[in-house]
């Protein structure tokens, strides 16, 4: 079966003028009523001075995306091998070490990551608890040479990923039109009972978060516990991040506070035992224990500067369990990815002891390159500057998030603009080739209907604590999907970043 | 005890800047997150040109207001008694049409509803069911002489009561904002376990109006059933509409179609058996009988012209279950209020057998009086142009919903207006004097601190059946509450009209 095949089909159906309008006006009446919304931008489009009392419908799906059910089902059921190996490896201080190494002459970022790590190693860690919430995010490859599609893997977010407050109400929602007989007839042999899987995300984060805290344990301090969440100083998408908040609160009974990154210093400090300890702005007088950190800020370089490396370094050194820790943010590095994703790689197999899994998981793995001066690397770098070869290929920074990479034709250009030094802070990896559908994407009350790539994100959370042997693993869970669908016209597909929007799967047997 | 102690409290607390901020932050996080919000207005105030992808937080009070608890469970205790009263004198074809019959020869609205009552009736109605959906509102009436506070109902609304689809999530965010101790300490002295009831107005509502449908019982026809509310044409309530909607669907599993008032006659259709038949603009070839018709919109003179007079008089003909019927519309009107409510007025008896239930509703009433050429109505007139006398009252056209009433000493220049041959258009009300209290209200993203006035509202429902002997009452329900509240420089409530907001009760004992 060839890779057109798959989506060459009546879905999703053509709309008259009066389908279309019902549809938006049903969308954006159900979105905002249930909160799948993202603060406005503002009328000159900085996000800086939306107005707090007002949200608009988040960009959306008419229709959710059809996706192999087998690809989809493998994603879920490896994630939890993945939580175990990005748990392994943020664990794994030497091998680790050695990567960093070879980064942190070229990339003062995780130069000064690393660096918080050994002052705190040098004062002695006093948590041996930690806590991951990633996103492993896929794409469907199907290339007209392969007999049937698979997943290959984009990258793993380990660090501030969106939208698992959000998610399970797009399904909703399109279960939701489906029930109503919003969609015209034709939809009904694609969208079939069992073909919307309910999407546990939120509540399955929040587990993971709940678990968290709890596990961080009664404190001395007679203060009583919360949970802080890292932000940005201005963030449009916190709503997503309020549907987690308000239901951890609602499982935990704890205060969930939101602190910008620049605010910590001010608001917290560490007590003898190096307890974490925040009063709130409003409550100067009152005292919380923090029993978790979970970061939504502080992935970028460009949200640090002394007052907030400090901040980090605080965060760090305290007794409170970090989502993620510095060492697990290491771990999430485009180069760690490289590393494992290399063709003939032997290091997967030191983190993941079972074969089965490891195969699982390298089954998923696009092939990459690194950039350096290694014999991969030298291949790496023969293909980036061969521009016919480079077009199957896409750059990539250790940056997570979109917008930084450089794709195809327009890498060997770029390469003569960085010197050679810096290759080495960059990955090359081998083009996804996703099937392309048809998709009608409601944005900013805009209807766009046309071609469509989507791209999958599962959720894995795990706690687990580092010992002398390695780790042991208190909590393992896959934690729901999120399905995200851009433009085929747009490499990118970032939803904050305005170029994609928000999906559910359709499943379907291909 | 003086009226003034009840409200001199320390309550609301006094809030520092930063404490100011951080509710309002709250509030409009959560009230986002939870679809507690409002259309926009268009940049010019306008609702017309409102983006129907935006929304913003719903003006809202950032505190539950204090209110008497024995009058909040007085009212929800006497709320089936007017359900009953309500029905009662809706299906009193003879008491209602002697009414009319004074008010039709100055009022062509009233006029033109009797004619679609007295067209259908000739031609014979197909459906003797009907269902009530009240809303009968308060305030505290706490005058100096007087003891205890006690309820006094300002008005009851039969037709397009908003809010219900809102006001538990009031309660909820009040709750939840007691509950992650968002308010100083101090606030605790007067929110306490139980202080805040819950509020099941949507979910009481939506039984109502499922039970109605499924009392509208199976069709021969074969079409499937569904619901339809008539809305106007812009609505910036949609979302109050929607919590109702979308529960209403997860209860009863039917379509619930949202049909402009304007464009009933387009969509809609009667078959030989008078079942009302509709198909969706968006998929005209479909047909559903409808079973219910709940009227959002239709309340108010101005929106009728010949199209919409004949929608009505079509929705009346036909079998679906009005809520209101044309008789039940009528008998929403002020004129009906003041008769049951004049001094030593014989009629609640006609309408209500109990003594017991009789005395509790009579001392819910003001004091009305006609302003026709009756012995009462020239008491009435006699009262209303005397400027000293005319300060206690207000004086208050036919029509529901604020924004119409004149006030106290404006009341004798308005009447010199007005030609006497429309005064018995007119009842003329005792104020009623409620507590002051404080409280800040946020709207528009501004805090308003200050003196409030709150105004509660207890839905009712009720079903019954019209039989030779009177009628049979099938299901009749208190619903929940509504409790609005507005600055007291201003005498007008209205919510979506721009003066009041969103409040609910903390009760206290006096």
């Amino acid at each position: 079966m060839a890779a057109t095949s798959l989506y060459q089909s009546s879905y999703p159906p053509q709309l008259t003028p009066e389908q279309q309008e019902y549809l938006a006006t049903t969308v954006h009446e159900w979105t905002i009523t249930n909160g799948l919304v993202v603060r406005l931008r503002s009328a000159n489009g900085a996000a800086e001075d939306s107005e707090t009392s007002h949200a608009g419908t988040i960009p959306i799906t008419l229709f959710p995306s059809r996706f192999p059910a087998d690809c989809f089902l493998e994603a879920l059921e490896i994630q939890t091998a993945y939580n175990r190996l990005y748990a392994a490896v943020a664990s794994d201080e030497e091998w680790l070490g050695r990567v960093v190494q070879e980064l942190a002459p070229i990339d003062s970022f995780i130069a000064k990551l690393w660096e918080i790590h050994e002052t705190v190693k040098a004062e002695g860690y006093v948590q041996d608890l930690s806590f991951g919430l990633f996103r492993s995010d896929y794409m469907v490859h199907y290339p007209e040479t392969q007999e049937r599609p698979t997943i290959k893997q984009v990258e793993i977010n380990v660090n501030s990923a969106a939208f698992g407050g959000l998610a399970p109400q797009v399904t909703s929602l399109h279960r939701y039109l489906n029930s109503v007989n919003a969609y015209p007839e034709s939809a009904s042999s694609t969208i079939r009972a069992g073909s919307l899987p309910p999407n546990p995300s939120t509540e399955r984060i929040v587990a993971g978060l709940a678990a968290t805290h709890a596990a961080y344990g009664p404190s001395p301090s007679n203060h009583p516990l919360c949970i802080v969440l890292i932000v940005q100083d201005i963030e449009r998408n916190v709503f997503d991040q309020k549907h987690l908040e308000l239901s951890l609160f609602s499982e935990t009974k704890a205060n969930v506070f939101r602190l910008p990154f620049t605010q910590v210093l001010q608001h917290t400090r560490l007590d003898t035992e190096r307890r974490l300890l925040y009063s709130p702005p409003a409550f100067p007088d009152r005292i919380y224990e923090v029993s978790t950190v979970y970061f939504r800020a502080g992935q970028s370089p460009d949200e640090y500067n002394e007052v907030t490396w400090e901040a980090r370094t605080h965060l760090e050194r305290s007794r409170a369990i970090k989502c993620p820790s510095v060492l697990l943010h290491l771990a999430g590095f485009k180069k760690v990815q490289q590393i494992l994703a290399t063709p003939d790689s032997p290091h997967l197999a030191r983190f993941l002891a079972a074969e089965r899994e490891c195969e699982r998981v390298r089954a998923t793995f696009a092939p990459m390159y690194p950039m350096d001066m290694s014999l991969d690397g030298l291949k790496g770098r023969e293909m980036a500057t061969n521009p016919e070869i480079a077009k199957r290929f896409v750059l990539k920074p250790q940056r997570e998030a979109g917008g930084n990479n450089i794709y195809r034709g327009a890498i060997p250009a770029f390469l003569q603009n960085v010197p050679e030094s810096q290759w080495p802070g960059y990955v090359l990896m081998e083009m996804i080739e996703p099937p392309a559908q048809r998709n009608a994407i409601l944005r900013d009350g805009e209807l766009q209907s046309g071609g469509v790539i989507c791209e999958l994100g599962v959720w894995g959370t795990v706690l687990w604590r580092r010992t002398d042997q390695g780790i042991e693993v208190l909590k393992n869970d896959e934690a729901g999907y999120l399905l995200r669908t851009k433009s085929d016209q747009s490499e990118e597909g970032g939803v904050a970043a305005g170029f994609g929007s928000l999906d559910s799967v359709c499943l379907v047997d291909v």
